[in-house]
């Protein structure tokens, strides 16, 4: 399947101050953002991306490095012509969420009001937070109603964010992976990675830039915690089991298994290229993210608002955000009776599925958008 | 039920060298040990307890602090008069495992051939070294055979790996809450464990006593994610949900939800007295369990050379050690027409359940051990 090419990023910058749900605001700030496909004449093609934790505005098609190396966007299987989000026919937009470490306003970035980075003085942001901050780059771009707005996991708290925030500007709202709010165990695994960061002494109260460091430790012990709630039991168990590196145990504290050593790289590598203030700021976004704890905690009273029509999707091995959560979703919608679409895919791979290839995920998104695309022409006749 | 009362330590010196599997030895140790009830005149009525993670030899009855506070053994539920395993009719014995922090020869204890603590030069110790030094303590107390050796988790571990050292020197083997090996999954959450200790700044690797200093940040992390895995996604959400502690989300990284509270807590006290190598070298010993190993994986094969009959009781909500792992024990032993008791107990609480209060795990106990009492009582007939 074709990707998209070489893509470039955007920027829009607001100079109007964005009021935050912690009673702050942010002045003066930027939004990064990628464009793929074409707006149709009456602007009804538009489909927002949402991004989860580490990943970006950058959804797909690639960067060219200047060593000739690629880097592909995070769902560029699922973005492109002819791929389940068809750029052919959809004009697809993904935006990087303030307090990122891509390019949006964030942490590392100077703060007007004392010209020194922000650091621990950047507010926390909350998902609805974010969604505000994609609906101003929306009237920038002149959507006044997207087609879909779409997300994996904290991306999908957005999408469905927006459906409450801006119910009639998106026809469809597409949840994967996702969670009405997160489980104290969710939590817990949040407050272990923040814990981390927070004590790693390179951190120095969130102002490490000014000394020149970064808290690596730290960042590298929240990831691998991060890393193995995103892969289920299974999943580890076949692509790692007990395989030692070495074929024999070395009886000391270096790596003995090669899921040791697969996670340690995977902290490291994590640790050199994500900002600490900004892993600590989405993982809040995560635990605040509660659309019903306005309603007394009753879901369906919550969602009763919303005008989409949904397609949710799940997978079976997904024990961070398991079918059950997005259950809860599905029937909430059910009890207000609006139309909802919903799969749970048996797939292997736990949390991360969502990022992966699996036919029936891909077909099931795909068939959800060929409902969509017929939709436009029936606006057009 | 009342406790057995105040209980007092022994001490065991052995001046022979204890062979390790790695290669390396102990020279020059000391086991610490408990005892409880009496051994009856044909030696017949020993139970040996074998410990987790971070107990010790104090299973049951109380030392009274000077201060007047209590400090009642990890298991006191169990063991005493009258309960479970009933030390009116058992004499009992809980032993501290080399490697420990509470008594036995640890990485804090002087090597006598340095005249320094041994810090990181503690030898890495295993499941079956730790069988072997109390099967050497056994000896001194001049028992020959064990009525029933009984631990949960690596406890567990610890019993099975006697009825594979030593199988004509227990009559049954009680394995609970256990696994016949870690996956991939348990090794990853005991090595982001350990990364938390060993990059801990204070840890100045593994030598931390002569610099005065605790790595206290990575044992609290360490512990926090360890205490995770030991509660159930259910047990959580019943005791904490999303509890606030403040009633309102507070906009910053302090603690927000109970859940955070009570885990930072426990990760706080954690490192108040437990010791960093001695972590280290526990979840070692954890990974390095296999008795199927050197048996092709074929855990029938392994379990062949047993002679014991066996209890094994999981619980249904343990993520850590599923009741699927303590299948695989059953159905090997089955294969190899060993009698084996199963109990599956429905309870909510997670791995941690073979720590606690339920009465259909506490009777499934004294029933299995009133079984040996009468057998104790033919064999005086």
């Amino acid at each position: 399947m074709p990707s998209l090419g070489i893509v470039a990023p955007q920027t829009m910058h607001f100079a109007e101050p964005l009021q935050l749900a912690s009673g702050a605001s942010i002045n003066d700030y930027t939004l990064v953002y990628e464009t793929y496909g074409t707006l149709n004449a009456d602007r009804s093609n538009a489909i927002l991306i949402c991004h989860a934790l580490n990943a970006s505005h950058h959804v797909a098609g690639v960067y060219e490095g200047v060593d000739g190396s690629k880097n592909f966007g995070w769902w560029d299987n699922m973005v492109g012509p002819g791929k389940p989000v068809d750029t052919d026919r959809f004009f697809v937009i993904g935006v990087n969420n303030l307090g990122s470490c891509f390019g949006s306003t964030g942490p590392m970035h100077i703060n007007p009001a004392t010209g020194k980075p922000y650091g621990a003085d950047f507010p926390v942001v909350t998902v609805e937070d974010w969604v505000h901050a994609q609906a101003l780059l929306a009237d920038r771009l002149g959507i006044e109603q997207f087609a879909a707005v779409m997300g994996g996991s904290l991306g999908g708290m957005q999408a469905l964010s927006w459906s409450l925030l801006f119910p009639h500007r998106l026809r469809h709202c597409i949840v994967i992976a996702s969670t009405p709010k997160l489980s104290a165990q969710n939590i817990a695994f949040n407050d272990v990675a923040r814990q981390a960061i927070l004590t790693d002494p390179d951190f120095h109260g969130g102002d490490f830039y000014a000394h020149g460091v970064v808290p690596k430790r730290g960042l590298r012990v929240a990831r691998m915690v991060g890393h193995i709630t995103y892969l289920s039991d299974d999943s580890m168990a076949e692509k790692f089991g007990r395989e030692l590196r070495n074929g024999n145990y070395q009886f000391g504290f270096g790596i003995d298994f090669e899921i040791e050593s697969y996670l340690r790289y995977q902290g490291d590598k994590f640790s050199e290229y994500f900002d600490a203030n900004t892993y600590l700021l989405i993982t809040k976004a995560l635990d605040y993210f509660d659309p019903a704890r306005d309603y007394g905690d009753d879901l369906t009273k919550a969602l009763a608002r919303t005008q989409a029509q949904f397609l949710l999707v799940s997978f079976t091995t997904d024990w961070r955000f398991s079918p059950e959560r997005s259950r809860e979703i599905v029937q909430a919608l059910v009890n207000n009776k609006r139309k909802v679409s919903y799969a749970e895919i048996a797939a292997p791979h736990g949390h991360d599925a969502f990022l992966l290839e699996d036919p029936r995920y891909m077909n099931t998104v795909r068939a959800y958008y060929n409902g969509i695309a017929r939709e436009l022409l029936r606006r057009a006749a």
